[in-house]
């Protein structure tokens, strides 16, 4: 099996390669990685000069942009499939948009095209997808996202900024972000809709989440809204979920589903006040699932919060698995 | 006029006396500080040795404890006040529960002991109070709470933490709070309620937040729910809200009243990105508000963010506040 990266010097891309040597042996796949530039001291061959051998691949996967994702499909074989991170698909009513803990069904037909969802959707998704056979009346999200989630540079950004505060060197002016993110709590950094458009007054990442999770949860009339906000963390999003259902459940009952759903742990340990948190979800490929509880008013409304590595399972991790699943049913 | 600060050598007793030297002239009043140990350098008084003196204040600020709250309370001559910034009277239904923004008619009867909320209840109630007038259905809580919420040890973990982080120091153990919380992400330090008890599951801080908010807006029914999580921030909480009215409203309308209501600062620059955080709410004694939008699906639900100092409004500021309106209604 050959397996294309593109954008292979991104985290995401990066996080690929690491993913896939974790899900195959070495002598199951061969890897070409591939950049705008190349990169010959680490086998980083130039995009525009290798579509020869990006056509050769069995599963390409995409970490680069939309635009460049639009380009390996131009170049598309049959019998290839494209596994795409960038957000140039994942509305596109004939692409599938695929957490397979979520709706593996979408990759029964072997689709060209398959499209990895945003990182703060996958991982809601994960925690929501078990919960529909209760009824999902209405979802209200929070989040506190990790800097890495802008890239290389937000995470270095990130970083320069807090040695400077503990240093007391000169904030370095903000590039990454609008604003200084070290010791501060940001709205996300895209950009705000239109009044007059669908969400408008939300920005993009909190749209991607509304839209991508309806699409996944199969719920397309889901009542639901983000408020997607930065923290200074390095790695891995944590989201504070506020839950309507259409029956009656309960903390026990809640706690046996997500005990058992794929793709989550249950971290609810409430008295040593131990509970979904970054600096543990990082580096992992589950979803954290914790905080528990029925509201004191709304007789089916609950809350919890989850944590994970939006790198992995909101990204590489994600479309390894998808790219497994797809080589597993064909083999 | 003779003021005592009680607990004046903590983060917010040290906040009471800026404060006061802000909303008053020095010939205006005599300030007076307590706590459980004398230090001379500073002119505190050891409170135990001292309680002649307290007796011989017109207003004592107690920014101590609960216990300490209740001794001065037994203490208190007839025309002194008590402004308590403990939790120790905040829900007495004898005690009122005061944001002068929010609830002023509170203070009319010159009230002995006049409680002073929760720091992300005062802070969150600032902005609801204006919106009451359009009828508050439901609201939705999730914080971004600073370390300095949890005093001077808080504060100086998150500052070692950090030290450690940039440097490559050994992390040092938490005992502040219960993890790390440099570069992460924690649910509220307090304990989690028994199942069985109202507000069975939720901590401390979000029962305070639920109960302190029915109190002051005058909705003992109102369907509220907080989730509390600490963000690595010294000092500001934010908080992302989400409202269901009982009558229709707009964005435009919501601007409006709140670009007029005390205590608010609209921050709703949606072209720059730039909205309520911390880092630029921190050492001001307004709340700041933007971020506001629509709910894509449901008629009457809108969304918005704050960000307030949570020593100042949170605590000292409305504590002087108070202070002040009883001082004014007295002359």
């Amino acid at each position: 099996m050959k397996i294309a990266i593109v954008g292979a010097t991104g985290l995401v891309g990066q996080e690929m390669k690491k993913v896939l040597a974790e899900y195959f042996k070495a002598s199951e796949c061969e890897i070409f990685e591939f950049a705008s530039q190349e990169r010959k001291d680490s086998g980083v061959r130039e995009l525009a000069k290798s579509w020869d051998l990006v056509e050769k691949c069995d599963y390409v996967l995409n970490a680069s942009s939309s635009e460049i994702a639009q380009e390996i499909a131009t170049h598309l074989k049959s019998g290839q499939v494209l596994i795409d991170n960038s957000s140039g698909f994942r509305m596109d009513p004939k692409v599938p948009l695929t957490v397979p803990e979520v709706n593996p069904e979408t990759l029964r037909a072997r689709p060209p095209i398959v499209a990895n969802p945003n990182c703060t959707a996958a991982l809601l998704c994960v925690a929501l997808a078990p919960l529909r056979a209760l009824g999902l009346e209405r979802v209200t999200v929070a989040t506190y996202q990790a800097a890495s989630g802008a890239g290389i540079k937000g995470l270095e950004e990130l970083d320069r900024q807090l040695d400077a505060h503990v240093t007391g060197k000169a904030m370095p002016a903000p590039q990454v972000f609008p604003f200084q993110l070290a010791m501060n709590v940001l709205s996300h950094n895209t950009a705000i809709r239109p009044d007059d458009n669908p969400g408008g007054g939300y920005n993009d990442e909190e749209w991607k989440v509304i839209e991508e999770s309806r699409k996944m949860l199969g719920l397309p009339q889901l009542a639901i809204s983000a408020t997607c906000i930065r923290v200074p963390v390095r790695r891995a999003h944590t989201e504070a979920v506020s839950v309507d259902f259409k029956t009656s459940t309960s903390v026990a009952q809640l706690r046996e589903i997500l005990g058992r759903a794929p793709g989550v742990k249950v971290v609810d340990d409430r008295e040593n006040n131990h509970f979904p948190m970054p600096i543990e979800s990082q580096n992992q490929d589950l979803v954290f699932v914790g905080r528990l509880r029925k509201d004191p008013s709304l007789a089916n409304t609950f809350h919890f919060m989850l944590s994970g590595d939006q790198l992995r399972k909101g990204a590489a991790t994600n479309a390894v698995q998808i790219l497994k699943a797809l080589h597993e049913a064909k083999t």
